[in-house]
């Protein structure tokens, strides 16, 4: 049974808080292992990976095989049935295109004092992508981190994912051909990861590291966070669904449960003001538990962690719904853009009753990677501007510096920078 | 003396990299009694800031002195001298107005399939900012924080600046005042950052934290990123000076001297391709640190992190600068814009012999705080983009369902995501 609060309890505000506060993940400390492995490829290259690699994944590589070659990738897109293949392009274009809109555009401009400032945006010279391994090794992931990349103009996009006992998902490979990404290794875990972040004999370093991963791939990227730049790490999945009671129950509860199946620490959430709708959703989910390949972890997920809230009215839904600030936000109701006009804090929004919250995983365009754990509050999903960075521009000439410069001495002055003050005076004969 | 590099050296790449790879701050190990702290002020709240206020900063505060009384704000901006006053007025106007510019745009629109999508951004509720208290509470770093939170349309700005033994910076609050902040409080250190974070009696708690610190500071707003946001954790300063012999060798020497005197661990860099006009910057720089009266802190910066790296031509400087990335990159040639042009990496850019970094610092309009210790390479200085996060939009109708939705269930067939396919099929009766 997921928990369920009601506004109009006297203990709704208590409950509220114990439901935001509710730690679901259990990080295992494994910051000291993580510091020897990264330790040892960078101080031993190529052997620490082969090493280690034959521990942790049970596959023996030599220098030679740690890439997978040109031959592997295309003969695993070959080998993807036509209806796959068609699927992954349609989710490749419509990603592509609109995170073509997200690309900044520079700005340079001459003030009235005859100032020239701007800013100029730059691409990151070069990411590494970490996809799992195993049932996690998914193909739309490669998709949503590559692409921003892509289309942020990274020139350099090196790929890692593990090959426990030499399988590799011959789909990870064809979406990374589809995104034109060649350079693939078969390395995963931290050992991976450090050897974007310091290089080895094989590995040439890069400069930003982006993808999910396990604990061990979350401590190391944390870890090497200066060398190299990192993405967000992202926490277990979670949904909100804002919903009147004029939604068909079961269409809800398939949504809650969408989220539900990912990991049993995973968060659905529904927001109704209707009690009798909320029962009835209930009861579709557990009918619908029972027919899912993934029921069991999404039976946990939605026992332990799932929740109802019912409220008076859909007035209160907004304030409450910004406090959990959640990565999805599916708002099933009449009039969905005037609620969302009323919300501020969501990763990812999902208007009117047609809009699954899985059509944004995969087809939508809009990206997949998006802030969890509350962190909507502050932050926002995998973008271009991920993959760029911005420089300052400032230009003057004589007449400006005259005009300007002696608010920067006595500025330099009351701070007491002598040497600030001067590098201008001395341009002034002052 | 500076170390002297020179690119046809035949260990000219082993030494670059040894200067890229110097440790040049030693990062005290705080961590434990930062936790400490931490846990104290979230368990005690006040009383545990007015304890440890009394220990660390020598000051003697009630739950009600906590807060700068708006008249003690008034007086210290009445008290502030004219041209002072004038001063941070034209710098806060200039940094107001470029910021300005920063504002990213919302997106919606509707696609060939009539998909609707978008991106909509919103401010970050309520900002901490933090001032360091002592010799480094500058004015400037208070406009330079507030003001791109202010343009972003942040609602809530706190900020926070310890008093040793009672003393506040006048200057600090007249900056505030001029920013329009008015929450102020008088507590430092790790206890700021934690009252911050998770709030108190008397402080609200703010979803994000920004501004700089020492190690105290930092460590703390590393453990509570995720309970709120925080900006990039910055390194001592640095600037990378790019010169032909034509300039003033007193000019740039003034230039590298304005970084070295913030901090030992400051670094100044001056890349020339005459070594003559190396000798005569490196002659200059020793005459000028006579003067400065904080001589002693650019002496020893300027000797064991300085560096001139003297090229055979300025053809080799854009590839050098980029894997130095430096934080601040002076442009002081004949075509400042042909080299930038050709360089990618860095936090701001001073383009030509008429603007000195130090404009950058206080007046220019650009914010003074930027990338360090090589990240510039993957980040970005502080921005309206700091203080806003974004919505990725959604919305679908039946047709468009119909259209994408065999898509979507195709991928979360391959991906083995059950739950994630019914969520579509089941709107369309598959």
């Amino acid at each position: 049974m997921p928990s369920r609060l009601t506004s109009t309890d006297v203990d709704f505000e208590a409950k509220f808080r114990a439901l935001l506060g509710a730690k679901r993940e259990s990080a295992a400390d494994v910051d000291d292992a993580v510091r020897a492995i990264v330790g040892r490829v960078r101080a031993e290259g190529d052997a620490a990976l082969i090493d280690l690699t034959r521990r942790f994944d049970g596959l023996e590589l030599t220098a030679d095989t740690l890439r997978v070659e040109s031959d592997e990738i295309d003969a695993a897109f070959q080998a993807t049935p036509p209806e796959t293949l068609q699927a992954l392009r349609t989710a490749h274009e419509r990603i592509t295109s609109h995170h073509e809109r997200q690309r900044p555009k520079d700005d340079r401009y001459v003030d009235a004092l005859g100032v020239e400032l701007g800013s100029r945006w730059t691409a990151v010279e070069s990411v590494g992508l970490y996809v799992p391994g195993g049932q996690a090794s998914y193909p739309s992931s490669v998709l949503m981190n590559a692409v921003p990349a892509k289309v942020a103009g990274v020139e350099r996009i090196a790929m890692t994912v593990p090959a426990m006992r030499g399988a590799l998902n011959p789909l990870v490979l064809a979406a990374a051909k589809i995104c034109g990404i060649d350079e693939i290794y078969r390395i995963g875990g931290a050992q991976a990861v450090a050897a974007f972040a310091y290089g080895t004999e094989t590995i040439s370093p890069v400069t930003k590291i982006v993808g999910p991963g396990n604990a061990y791939v979350a401590a190391a990227k944390r870890q090497v966070f200066g060398t190299v730049g990192i993405d967000m790490i992202a926490g277990p999945s979670e949904i909100l669904v804002i919903a009147d009671g004029a939604n068909d129950p079961d269409w809800i509860a398939a949504d809650l449960l969408s989220q539900a199946e990912h990991d049993t620490a995973a968060q659905s959430i529904l927001l109704t003001d209707d009690a009798a709708f909320a029962d009835a959703v209930e009861a579709a989910a557990e009918r619908q538990l029972k027919r899912l390949s993934r029921g069991a972890t999404a039976s946990a997920s939605w026992r332990d962690h799932g929740a109802i809230i019912v409220v008076a009215s859909l007035a209160e839904a907004p304030a409450l719904s910004d406090r959990i600030a959640p990565e999805h936000l599916e708002l099933a109701v009449e009039d969905p853009d005037g609620l969302f006009a009323k919300l501020r804090n969501a990763g990812a929004v999902f208007l009117g009753r047609h809009t699954p919250e899985v059509i944004g995983d995969y087809v939508g365009g809009s990206n997949h990677v998006l802030p969890t754990a509350r962190s909507a509050r502050f932050s926002s999903g995998l973008s271009v501007l991920d993959f760029v960075k911005r420089t300052s521009i400032l230009k003057l000439g004589p007449e400006q510096l005259r005009a300007l410069g002696p608010a920067a001495i006595e500025l330099a002055r009351v701070e007491g920078l002598d040497a600030h003050g001067r590098s201008v005076a001395i341009r002034l004969n002052l």
